[in-house]
Protein backbone atom coordinates (compact mmCIF):
# COMPACT_ATOMS: atom_id res chain seq x y z
CA UNK A 1 0.00 0.00 0.00
CA UNK A 2 3.08 2.20 0.88
CA UNK A 3 4.53 1.66 -2.36
CA UNK A 4 1.32 2.31 -4.38
CA UNK A 5 0.95 5.49 -2.42
CA UNK A 6 4.83 6.43 -2.87
CA UNK A 7 3.98 5.20 -6.62
CA UNK A 8 0.92 7.71 -7.13
CA UNK A 9 2.82 10.38 -5.47
CA UNK A 10 6.14 10.02 -7.80
CA UNK A 11 3.61 10.11 -10.93
CA UNK A 12 1.73 13.34 -9.67
CA UNK A 13 5.32 14.93 -8.67
CA UNK A 14 6.61 14.10 -12.02
CA UNK A 15 3.72 15.48 -14.16
CA UNK A 16 3.63 18.37 -11.93
CA UNK A 17 7.36 18.98 -13.24
CA UNK A 18 6.85 18.01 -16.35
CA UNK A 19 3.57 20.54 -16.50
CA UNK A 20 5.62 23.37 -15.48
CA UNK A 21 8.60 22.91 -17.57
CA UNK A 22 6.59 22.75 -20.86
CA UNK A 23 4.01 25.57 -19.89
CA UNK A 24 7.41 27.84 -19.60
CA UNK A 25 8.71 26.89 -22.86
CA UNK A 26 5.47 26.74 -24.73
CA UNK A 27 2.38 28.98 -22.91
CA UNK A 28 3.35 31.94 -25.12
CA UNK A 29 5.17 30.77 -28.25
CA UNK A 30 5.11 33.44 -30.44
CA UNK A 31 6.37 36.04 -27.63
CA UNK A 32 9.55 33.93 -26.64
CA UNK A 33 10.69 34.22 -30.48
CA UNK A 34 11.94 37.57 -31.00
CA UNK A 35 11.83 37.86 -34.84
CA UNK A 36 8.18 36.40 -34.49
CA UNK A 37 7.26 39.50 -32.65
CA UNK A 38 9.69 41.31 -34.65
CA UNK A 39 8.24 40.77 -37.70
CA UNK A 40 4.25 41.05 -36.40
CA UNK A 41 4.81 44.15 -35.84
CA UNK A 42 6.59 45.28 -38.75
CA UNK A 43 3.57 43.49 -41.09
CA UNK A 44 1.43 46.02 -38.73
CA UNK A 45 4.17 48.94 -39.59
CA UNK A 46 2.86 47.98 -43.17
CA UNK A 47 -0.24 47.35 -43.38
CA UNK A 48 -0.71 50.82 -41.41
CA UNK A 49 1.65 52.49 -43.79
CA UNK A 50 3.67 53.63 -40.85
CA UNK A 51 6.59 52.27 -42.22
CA UNK A 52 5.87 54.72 -45.51
CA UNK A 53 8.12 53.64 -48.37
CA UNK A 54 9.94 50.23 -47.89
CA UNK A 55 12.10 48.45 -50.01
CA UNK A 56 11.85 44.68 -49.34
CA UNK A 57 10.77 42.22 -46.42
CA UNK A 58 13.63 42.36 -44.13
CA UNK A 59 15.75 39.14 -43.63
CA UNK A 60 14.84 38.06 -40.51
CA UNK A 61 11.20 38.07 -41.93
CA UNK A 62 11.89 36.32 -44.97
CA UNK A 63 10.34 32.60 -43.27
CA UNK A 64 7.84 34.48 -41.36
CA UNK A 65 6.27 36.29 -44.29
CA UNK A 66 6.24 32.46 -45.69
CA UNK A 67 4.31 31.42 -43.19
CA UNK A 68 1.88 34.09 -43.15
CA UNK A 69 1.17 33.93 -46.62
CA UNK A 70 1.00 30.41 -46.82
CA UNK A 71 -0.35 29.23 -43.34
CA UNK A 72 -3.89 30.51 -43.18
CA UNK A 73 -3.14 34.21 -41.67
CA UNK A 74 -2.98 35.63 -45.19
CA UNK A 75 -6.36 34.16 -46.54
CA UNK A 76 -7.97 35.28 -42.97
CA UNK A 77 -6.74 38.89 -43.36
CA UNK A 78 -8.14 39.13 -46.91
CA UNK A 79 -11.30 37.31 -45.92
CA UNK A 80 -12.05 40.04 -42.83
CA UNK A 81 -10.91 42.76 -45.46
CA UNK A 82 -13.52 41.84 -47.74
CA UNK A 83 -16.60 41.12 -45.02
CA UNK A 84 -15.39 45.30 -43.58
CA UNK A 85 -15.84 45.88 -47.27
CA UNK A 86 -19.62 44.37 -47.62
CA UNK A 87 -20.50 45.31 -44.64
CA UNK A 88 -19.93 48.75 -46.30
CA UNK A 89 -21.34 48.17 -49.44
CA UNK A 90 -24.69 46.97 -48.10
CA UNK A 91 -24.68 50.32 -46.12
CA UNK A 92 -24.93 52.33 -49.18
CA UNK A 93 -28.11 53.12 -51.09
CA UNK A 94 -27.54 52.75 -54.66
CA UNK A 95 -28.97 55.69 -56.91
CA UNK A 96 -30.80 54.61 -60.47
CA UNK A 97 -28.51 56.77 -62.23
CA UNK A 98 -26.13 53.72 -62.64
CA UNK A 99 -23.29 56.35 -61.58
CA UNK A 100 -22.72 54.45 -57.94
CA UNK A 101 -18.91 52.94 -58.06
CA UNK A 102 -16.23 50.49 -56.73
CA UNK A 103 -12.93 50.47 -57.26
CA UNK A 104 -10.84 47.47 -57.63
CA UNK A 105 -6.80 47.30 -57.97
CA UNK A 106 -5.79 43.73 -59.66
CA UNK A 107 -2.57 42.29 -58.50
CA UNK A 108 -3.11 41.06 -54.79
CA UNK A 109 -6.16 42.79 -55.02
CA UNK A 110 -8.32 40.55 -57.27
CA UNK A 111 -5.94 38.08 -58.14
CA UNK A 112 -3.05 36.62 -56.56
CA UNK A 113 0.63 36.20 -58.09
CA UNK A 114 1.53 33.89 -54.83
CA UNK A 115 2.33 31.27 -57.31
CA UNK A 116 4.66 33.98 -58.59
CA UNK A 117 6.29 34.82 -55.06
CA UNK A 118 6.06 31.05 -53.92
CA UNK A 119 9.47 30.37 -56.94
CA UNK A 120 10.43 33.45 -55.91
CA UNK A 121 11.05 34.26 -52.36
CA UNK A 122 8.21 36.24 -51.12
CA UNK A 123 9.64 39.27 -51.34
CA UNK A 124 13.42 38.73 -50.08
CA UNK A 125 14.81 38.57 -54.32
CA UNK A 126 15.15 41.81 -55.57
CA UNK A 127 12.29 42.62 -58.25
CA UNK A 128 12.53 41.13 -61.44
CA UNK A 129 10.62 43.01 -63.81
CA UNK A 130 11.05 40.68 -66.84
CA UNK A 131 10.98 37.65 -64.92
CA UNK A 132 7.70 39.18 -63.52
CA UNK A 133 6.41 40.46 -66.72
CA UNK A 134 6.80 36.60 -68.42
CA UNK A 135 4.27 35.77 -65.50
CA UNK A 136 2.25 37.82 -66.40
CA UNK A 137 1.75 37.36 -69.66
CA UNK A 138 0.95 33.35 -68.85
CA UNK A 139 -2.37 35.41 -67.22
CA UNK A 140 -2.70 32.55 -64.69
CA UNK A 141 -3.19 34.16 -61.24
CA UNK A 142 -5.93 32.58 -59.52
CA UNK A 143 -8.33 34.91 -57.85
CA UNK A 144 -7.60 35.95 -54.37
CA UNK A 145 -11.26 34.02 -52.96
CA UNK A 146 -12.16 36.82 -50.85
CA UNK A 147 -12.30 39.45 -53.33
CA UNK A 148 -13.98 37.22 -56.34
CA UNK A 149 -17.23 36.45 -53.72
CA UNK A 150 -16.90 40.48 -52.63
CA UNK A 151 -16.66 41.31 -56.54
CA UNK A 152 -19.50 39.62 -57.45
CA UNK A 153 -21.89 40.49 -54.92
CA UNK A 154 -21.09 44.21 -55.00
CA UNK A 155 -22.29 43.57 -58.95
CA UNK A 156 -24.96 42.24 -57.49
CA UNK A 157 -26.05 45.27 -55.73
CA UNK A 158 -25.90 47.36 -58.38
CA UNK A 159 -22.14 49.05 -57.93
CA UNK A 160 -20.60 50.03 -61.72
CA UNK A 161 -17.30 47.90 -60.87
CA UNK A 162 -13.61 50.09 -62.75
CA UNK A 163 -10.79 47.99 -62.77
CA UNK A 164 -7.30 50.95 -61.75
CA UNK A 165 -4.36 48.84 -62.24
CA UNK A 166 -0.49 49.76 -62.83
CA UNK A 167 -0.52 47.33 -65.11
CA UNK A 168 0.45 48.60 -68.67
CA UNK A 169 -1.58 48.55 -71.44
CA UNK A 170 0.55 46.39 -73.60
CA UNK A 171 0.07 43.85 -70.87
CA UNK A 172 -4.07 44.46 -71.33
CA UNK A 173 -4.94 41.20 -73.42
CA UNK A 174 -3.25 39.10 -71.22
CA UNK A 175 -5.00 40.64 -68.16
CA UNK A 176 -8.20 40.57 -69.49
CA UNK A 177 -7.67 36.87 -70.03
CA UNK A 178 -6.45 36.49 -66.86
CA UNK A 179 -9.17 38.22 -65.05
CA UNK A 180 -11.86 36.05 -67.05
CA UNK A 181 -9.98 32.63 -66.20
CA UNK A 182 -10.17 33.70 -62.83
CA UNK A 183 -13.67 34.02 -62.80
CA UNK A 184 -14.45 38.08 -63.12
CA UNK A 185 -16.69 39.29 -65.65
CA UNK A 186 -18.59 42.46 -66.49
CA UNK A 187 -16.53 45.22 -65.55
CA UNK A 188 -17.64 48.88 -66.44
CA UNK A 189 -13.88 50.08 -67.71
CA UNK A 190 -10.46 48.08 -66.79
CA UNK A 191 -7.98 51.51 -66.73
CA UNK A 192 -4.16 50.19 -67.47
CA UNK A 193 -1.44 52.63 -67.79
CA UNK A 194 -1.18 54.31 -70.98
CA UNK A 195 1.92 55.93 -72.71
CA UNK A 196 1.03 59.05 -71.17
CA UNK A 197 0.99 57.61 -67.43
CA UNK A 198 4.46 55.94 -67.55
CA UNK A 199 6.91 57.42 -64.89
CA UNK A 200 4.43 58.57 -62.91
CA UNK A 201 3.70 57.15 -59.21
CA UNK A 202 0.90 54.88 -58.57
CA UNK A 203 -0.52 57.11 -55.98
CA UNK A 204 -0.48 59.97 -58.90
CA UNK A 205 -1.74 58.05 -61.70
CA UNK A 206 -4.57 56.30 -59.51
CA UNK A 207 -5.71 59.85 -58.08
CA UNK A 208 -6.13 61.45 -61.76
CA UNK A 209 -7.66 57.88 -62.85
CA UNK A 210 -10.23 58.44 -59.98
CA UNK A 211 -10.54 62.22 -60.49
CA UNK A 212 -11.63 61.51 -63.83
CA UNK A 213 -14.48 58.65 -62.86
CA UNK A 214 -15.64 61.65 -60.40
CA UNK A 215 -15.90 64.53 -63.23
CA UNK A 216 -17.88 61.60 -65.10
CA UNK A 217 -20.15 62.27 -62.31
CA UNK A 218 -19.71 58.90 -60.92
CA UNK A 219 -19.47 58.58 -56.91
CA UNK A 220 -16.93 56.10 -55.77
CA UNK A 221 -18.02 54.80 -52.56
CA UNK A 222 -15.31 51.74 -51.92
CA UNK A 223 -12.19 51.18 -52.55
CA UNK A 224 -10.52 48.07 -52.21
CA UNK A 225 -6.23 47.56 -52.76
CA UNK A 226 -3.09 45.94 -51.31
CA UNK A 227 -1.08 48.55 -52.12
CA UNK A 228 -1.57 52.70 -49.50
CA UNK A 229 -0.79 54.29 -53.34
CA UNK A 230 -4.09 52.71 -54.45
CA UNK A 231 -6.24 53.91 -51.46
CA UNK A 232 -4.44 57.68 -51.42
CA UNK A 233 -3.46 60.80 -52.72
CA UNK A 234 -6.78 63.00 -53.97
CA UNK A 235 -10.09 61.86 -55.36
CA UNK A 236 -9.93 59.18 -52.83
CA UNK A 237 -13.18 56.94 -52.07
CA UNK A 238 -15.23 57.18 -49.38
CA UNK A 239 -14.09 54.32 -47.87
CA UNK A 240 -11.01 52.35 -48.68
CA UNK A 241 -10.05 49.10 -48.18
CA UNK A 242 -6.60 47.66 -47.59
CA UNK A 243 -5.92 44.50 -48.53
CA UNK A 244 -2.84 42.74 -47.08
CA UNK A 245 0.27 42.39 -48.80
CA UNK A 246 3.52 42.22 -46.71
CA UNK A 247 5.78 40.74 -50.03
CA UNK A 248 6.10 44.32 -52.25
CA UNK A 249 5.58 48.15 -51.62
CA UNK A 250 4.41 50.39 -54.93
CA UNK A 251 4.82 53.68 -53.99
CA UNK B 1 12.59 -4.94 -10.32
CA UNK B 2 9.80 -5.97 -12.37
CA UNK B 3 7.87 -3.44 -9.99
CA UNK B 4 10.61 -0.80 -10.86
CA UNK B 5 10.18 -1.64 -14.67
CA UNK B 6 6.51 -1.44 -14.57
CA UNK B 7 6.55 2.11 -12.48
CA UNK B 8 9.16 3.25 -15.35
CA UNK B 9 7.02 2.14 -17.99
CA UNK B 10 3.95 3.74 -16.20
CA UNK B 11 5.77 7.16 -16.04
CA UNK B 12 6.84 6.87 -19.72
CA UNK B 13 3.47 6.05 -21.08
CA UNK B 14 1.41 9.14 -18.76
CA UNK B 15 4.26 11.54 -19.54
CA UNK B 16 4.24 10.23 -23.63
CA UNK B 17 0.10 10.79 -23.41
CA UNK B 18 0.18 13.86 -21.30
CA UNK B 19 2.98 15.63 -24.04
CA UNK B 20 0.71 14.27 -27.05
CA UNK B 21 -2.38 16.27 -25.39
CA UNK B 22 -0.53 18.95 -24.74
CA UNK B 23 0.93 19.51 -27.82
CA UNK B 24 -1.98 19.09 -29.51
CA UNK B 25 -3.27 22.12 -28.01
CA UNK B 26 -0.18 24.11 -27.93
CA UNK B 27 2.18 23.68 -31.00
CA UNK B 28 0.67 26.14 -33.10
CA UNK B 29 -1.72 27.53 -31.61
CA UNK B 30 -2.39 30.99 -33.56
CA UNK B 31 -3.57 28.38 -36.53
CA UNK B 32 -4.74 25.78 -34.50
CA UNK B 33 -7.48 27.49 -32.75
CA UNK B 34 -9.62 29.75 -34.79
CA UNK B 35 -10.18 32.22 -32.46
CA UNK B 36 -6.63 33.70 -32.57
CA UNK B 37 -6.65 33.45 -36.80
CA UNK B 38 -9.82 35.38 -36.83
CA UNK B 39 -8.85 37.79 -33.42
CA UNK B 40 -5.11 38.63 -35.39
CA UNK B 41 -7.73 39.56 -38.42
CA UNK B 42 -9.91 41.50 -36.93
CA UNK B 43 -7.36 43.56 -34.99
CA UNK B 44 -5.81 44.15 -38.22
CA UNK B 45 -8.90 45.20 -39.94
CA UNK B 46 -8.87 48.08 -36.89
CA UNK B 47 -5.47 49.19 -37.13
CA UNK B 48 -5.97 49.39 -40.74
CA UNK B 49 -9.27 51.31 -40.20
CA UNK B 50 -10.96 48.71 -42.80
CA UNK B 51 -13.16 48.31 -39.56
CA UNK B 52 -14.38 51.78 -39.63
CA UNK B 53 -16.50 52.30 -36.45
CA UNK B 54 -16.50 49.51 -34.13
CA UNK B 55 -18.46 49.10 -30.93
CA UNK B 56 -16.93 46.45 -28.40
CA UNK B 57 -14.09 43.97 -28.85
CA UNK B 58 -15.99 40.72 -30.35
CA UNK B 59 -16.52 38.45 -27.17
CA UNK B 60 -14.76 35.79 -28.69
CA UNK B 61 -11.14 38.26 -28.81
CA UNK B 62 -11.54 39.23 -25.03
CA UNK B 63 -8.48 36.81 -23.94
CA UNK B 64 -6.45 37.46 -27.33
CA UNK B 65 -7.09 41.44 -26.65
CA UNK B 66 -5.88 40.59 -23.03
CA UNK B 67 -2.95 38.55 -24.22
CA UNK B 68 -1.79 41.11 -26.91
CA UNK B 69 -1.57 43.90 -24.33
CA UNK B 70 0.43 42.50 -21.61
CA UNK B 71 2.21 39.58 -23.81
CA UNK B 72 4.41 41.70 -25.24
CA UNK B 73 2.97 42.76 -28.58
CA UNK B 74 1.45 45.76 -27.69
CA UNK B 75 4.82 46.90 -26.17
CA UNK B 76 6.83 45.72 -29.70
CA UNK B 77 3.80 47.49 -32.13
CA UNK B 78 4.61 50.91 -30.23
CA UNK B 79 8.16 50.59 -30.96
CA UNK B 80 8.26 49.76 -34.02
CA UNK B 81 5.45 52.95 -34.76
CA UNK B 82 7.99 54.97 -33.06
CA UNK B 83 10.88 53.76 -34.75
CA UNK B 84 9.11 54.76 -38.50
CA UNK B 85 8.01 58.01 -36.74
CA UNK B 86 11.45 58.85 -35.44
CA UNK B 87 12.95 57.73 -38.89
CA UNK B 88 10.25 60.19 -40.70
CA UNK B 89 11.43 62.87 -38.16
CA UNK B 90 15.24 62.43 -39.02
CA UNK B 91 14.64 62.89 -42.94
CA UNK B 92 13.12 66.58 -41.93
CA UNK B 93 15.63 69.60 -42.52
CA UNK B 94 14.47 72.37 -39.13
CA UNK B 95 13.62 75.36 -40.39
CA UNK B 96 14.67 78.00 -38.44
CA UNK B 97 11.35 80.03 -37.91
CA UNK B 98 10.32 77.46 -34.84
CA UNK B 99 7.28 76.45 -37.38
CA UNK B 100 8.11 72.38 -37.56
CA UNK B 101 5.21 70.76 -35.86
CA UNK B 102 4.57 67.13 -34.76
CA UNK B 103 1.43 66.17 -33.04
CA UNK B 104 0.56 64.28 -30.23
CA UNK B 105 -2.36 62.68 -29.05
CA UNK B 106 -2.39 62.19 -25.25
CA UNK B 107 -4.50 58.77 -24.25
CA UNK B 108 -2.50 55.18 -25.16
CA UNK B 109 -0.54 57.78 -27.31
CA UNK B 110 1.74 59.61 -24.95
CA UNK B 111 0.71 57.62 -21.74
CA UNK B 112 -1.02 54.16 -21.23
CA UNK B 113 -4.58 53.81 -19.99
CA UNK B 114 -3.49 49.83 -19.33
CA UNK B 115 -4.07 50.06 -15.63
CA UNK B 116 -7.60 50.97 -16.21
CA UNK B 117 -8.47 48.14 -18.86
CA UNK B 118 -6.56 45.65 -16.86
CA UNK B 119 -9.40 46.26 -14.32
CA UNK B 120 -12.55 46.71 -16.76
CA UNK B 121 -12.26 43.83 -19.24
CA UNK B 122 -9.96 45.22 -21.58
CA UNK B 123 -12.87 46.56 -23.91
CA UNK B 124 -15.05 43.95 -22.95
CA UNK B 125 -17.05 46.46 -20.67
CA UNK B 126 -19.17 48.99 -21.97
CA UNK B 127 -17.26 52.80 -21.26
CA UNK B 128 -18.08 53.64 -18.49
CA UNK B 129 -17.80 57.86 -18.39
CA UNK B 130 -17.67 58.24 -14.79
CA UNK B 131 -15.78 55.33 -13.78
CA UNK B 132 -12.82 56.53 -16.36
CA UNK B 133 -13.04 60.11 -15.75
CA UNK B 134 -12.02 59.24 -12.11
CA UNK B 135 -9.22 57.38 -13.52
CA UNK B 136 -8.26 60.83 -15.51
CA UNK B 137 -8.93 62.75 -12.49
CA UNK B 138 -5.91 60.58 -10.63
CA UNK B 139 -3.30 61.55 -13.31
CA UNK B 140 -1.60 58.10 -12.49
CA UNK B 141 -1.16 56.99 -16.17
CA UNK B 142 2.15 56.10 -17.26
CA UNK B 143 4.04 56.85 -20.65
CA UNK B 144 3.79 54.46 -23.15
CA UNK B 145 7.65 53.74 -23.09
CA UNK B 146 8.16 54.13 -26.71
CA UNK B 147 6.47 57.40 -27.46
CA UNK B 148 8.29 59.04 -24.37
CA UNK B 149 11.48 58.00 -26.05
CA UNK B 150 10.23 59.74 -29.48
CA UNK B 151 9.08 62.85 -27.61
CA UNK B 152 11.94 63.34 -25.97
CA UNK B 153 13.80 63.01 -29.70
CA UNK B 154 11.35 65.18 -31.55
CA UNK B 155 12.06 68.27 -29.31
CA UNK B 156 15.20 67.68 -29.39
CA UNK B 157 15.39 67.99 -33.24
CA UNK B 158 13.72 71.42 -32.83
CA UNK B 159 10.10 70.10 -33.63
CA UNK B 160 7.18 72.35 -31.70
CA UNK B 161 5.40 69.72 -29.93
CA UNK B 162 1.61 70.28 -30.05
CA UNK B 163 -0.92 68.00 -27.34
CA UNK B 164 -4.04 67.43 -29.25
CA UNK B 165 -6.58 65.43 -27.10
CA UNK B 166 -10.25 64.73 -26.63
CA UNK B 167 -9.82 65.45 -22.81
CA UNK B 168 -11.97 68.33 -22.05
CA UNK B 169 -10.85 72.00 -20.36
CA UNK B 170 -11.92 71.38 -16.98
CA UNK B 171 -9.51 67.55 -17.18
CA UNK B 172 -6.16 70.44 -17.58
CA UNK B 173 -5.00 70.13 -14.42
CA UNK B 174 -5.05 66.84 -13.99
CA UNK B 175 -3.73 66.05 -17.47
CA UNK B 176 -0.85 68.32 -16.78
CA UNK B 177 0.19 66.44 -13.60
CA UNK B 178 -0.07 63.09 -15.39
CA UNK B 179 2.00 64.43 -18.04
CA UNK B 180 4.68 65.47 -16.06
CA UNK B 181 4.68 62.39 -13.50
CA UNK B 182 5.45 60.23 -16.86
CA UNK B 183 8.39 62.49 -17.62
CA UNK B 184 6.82 64.81 -20.27
CA UNK B 185 7.68 68.36 -20.45
CA UNK B 186 8.26 71.73 -22.44
CA UNK B 187 5.40 71.03 -24.81
CA UNK B 188 4.10 73.91 -27.02
CA UNK B 189 0.67 73.90 -26.46
CA UNK B 190 -1.80 71.71 -24.82
CA UNK B 191 -5.03 71.69 -26.93
CA UNK B 192 -8.13 70.63 -25.03
CA UNK B 193 -11.84 70.17 -25.88
CA UNK B 194 -13.24 73.67 -25.00
CA UNK B 195 -17.19 74.36 -24.40
CA UNK B 196 -17.80 75.19 -27.97
CA UNK B 197 -15.85 72.06 -29.44
CA UNK B 198 -18.43 69.95 -27.31
CA UNK B 199 -20.52 67.45 -29.21
CA UNK B 200 -18.28 67.40 -32.43
CA UNK B 201 -16.25 63.82 -33.72
CA UNK B 202 -12.81 63.30 -32.79
CA UNK B 203 -11.54 64.13 -36.50
CA UNK B 204 -13.93 67.35 -37.07
CA UNK B 205 -12.47 68.27 -33.86
CA UNK B 206 -9.03 67.54 -34.22
CA UNK B 207 -8.88 68.48 -37.96
CA UNK B 208 -10.12 72.09 -36.80
CA UNK B 209 -7.02 72.62 -34.60
CA UNK B 210 -4.69 71.55 -37.15
CA UNK B 211 -6.27 73.94 -39.45
CA UNK B 212 -5.82 76.60 -37.00
CA UNK B 213 -1.95 75.94 -36.45
CA UNK B 214 -1.22 75.47 -40.31
CA UNK B 215 -2.86 79.27 -40.51
CA UNK B 216 -0.81 79.94 -37.66
CA UNK B 217 2.14 79.27 -40.22
CA UNK B 218 3.15 75.68 -38.60
CA UNK B 219 4.23 72.84 -40.80
CA UNK B 220 2.61 69.73 -39.52
CA UNK B 221 5.22 67.05 -40.39
CA UNK B 222 3.95 64.21 -38.29
CA UNK B 223 0.58 63.33 -35.97
CA UNK B 224 1.18 59.98 -33.69
CA UNK B 225 -2.34 58.71 -32.45
CA UNK B 226 -3.83 55.67 -31.56
CA UNK B 227 -7.37 56.78 -33.18
CA UNK B 228 -7.55 57.09 -37.03
CA UNK B 229 -9.38 60.17 -35.70
CA UNK B 230 -6.60 61.81 -34.82
CA UNK B 231 -4.70 61.18 -37.98
CA UNK B 232 -7.72 62.06 -40.87
CA UNK B 233 -10.17 64.83 -41.74
CA UNK B 234 -8.65 67.77 -42.91
CA UNK B 235 -5.66 70.07 -42.48
CA UNK B 236 -3.51 66.20 -42.00
CA UNK B 237 0.10 65.68 -41.63
CA UNK B 238 2.47 65.15 -43.95
CA UNK B 239 3.06 61.86 -42.07
CA UNK B 240 0.58 60.27 -39.76
CA UNK B 241 1.45 57.41 -37.28
CA UNK B 242 -0.99 54.79 -36.03
CA UNK B 243 -0.36 53.54 -32.49
CA UNK B 244 -2.02 50.43 -31.81
CA UNK B 245 -5.19 49.86 -29.92
CA UNK B 246 -7.73 47.21 -30.05
CA UNK B 247 -9.35 48.03 -27.12
CA UNK B 248 -11.61 51.12 -28.11
CA UNK B 249 -12.75 52.95 -30.76
CA UNK B 250 -13.40 57.06 -30.77
CA UNK B 251 -15.52 58.56 -33.61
Amino acid sequence: MAAFQSLLLSLLLFCLIYEAVSQSVLRFPSYRNDDDLFCGSWRLSVETNNAGNWMSVPSRCWSYVEEYMNGGKYFSDSEIAASDSLAFAQSIEIGDNGKDAWIFDIDETLVSNLPYYQLHGYGSENFDEFSFNKWVELGQAPALPASLKLYKKVKQMGFKVFLLTGRSEYQRSATVKNLVSAGYSDWERLILRGISDEGESATVFKSKKRSELVEEGYRIHGNSGDQWSDLLGFAVAERSFKLPNPIYFIP
